[in-house]
């Protein structure tokens, strides 16, 4: 039987020379490597108490939505500046080069609520700390964070200090 | 009870005067909107067959995903130009001022794949022409296309027309 990690792709050189990129659109486009990544995550999940999914725009939307279906929760998506219709709160964060920013609706949730943080990949760690001070700026409370691939070269864990950080598959090097 | 439709907000002028936004963040962000929402979209697509669910960048990923989950189907994402790591092949498309262009990778699908395309709205149609197009390059045929939303002012089922096309709401003007 194949397991998840049969599933992701390497590419060397994407989206630039010397970036291993880690692909998990081959792991959706068979179904079983779709169900065994999902099943997996809410596995990672099973002992966090959480309201509500959030997952940044796009990747993480693709396993917090079926994630939440699933398990009968809300999902919330954080998305890049200017994308939200509503009354949004917004958090700036530093790339590699420059800034980018990005936001959630302001009544996504409320004070109290408990938040799982969901995406496919945690490198740095910089998008999932910007998406979980929105979360507390309204109130909220990350109780855990998942995802599908860990590059722990990168160093994320330490840039999330403090929270509950769970991955399915890690990969050394970038 | 709540009806699929309380669930979703109308932005007057959003992204530009005139403009009546149909925000879907609303359902999700609602465990029983999240839920009736895609279980509506389910059993839209009850009578259509397909081996493959696929969604357009980014709001398609919101219900493709979690019905493929759902549904044991395997998910193809279809992405702005320059998004997808491995090759692909891409299809241009008129916007109101200019052209976008979508991509899929090129072994998302095999010859004679049966495809569902999904996402959240259907205005122009433009878009999921496009999204057909691909499809049908790569040798798959779309044997259905299911909306959450549908803006019959605008007649995207006439540019649709010879696809299977259906929706769980409909609002009149834009």
């Amino acid at each position: 039987m194949k397991q998840l990690s049969d599933y992701v792709t390497t590419i060397p050189d994407f989206p630039k020379e010397g970036i291993m990129f880690r692909d998990i659109t081959s792991v959706l486009q068979d179904k079983n490597g779709l169900k065994l990544a999902v099943d997996t995550m809410i596995r990672l999940a099973d002992d966090i108490e959480f309201d509500i999914i959030a997952g940044t725009e796009s990747r993480g939307f693709l396993f917090g939505m079926p994630m939440a279906y699933a398990l009968g929760k809300a999902f919330v998506p954080i998305r890049k500046k200017g994308k939200l219709p509503r009354k949004t709160v917004s958090e700036e964060y530093s790339l590699e080069y420059g800034t980018a920013e990005i936001e959630i609706h302001s009544d996504a949730l409320k004070k109290g609520d408990r938040v799982l943080l969901v995406d496919d990949l945690i490198a740095t760690g910089g998008t999932m700390r910007a998406a979980a001070k929105l979360v507390e700026r309204l109130g909220g409370e990350v109780t855990g964070m998942v995802f599908l691939i860990e590059l722990p070269t990168l160093k994320g864990r330490a840039a999330l200090d403090g929270y509950d950080v769970r991955s399915a598959l890690s990969y050394d090097g970038e």
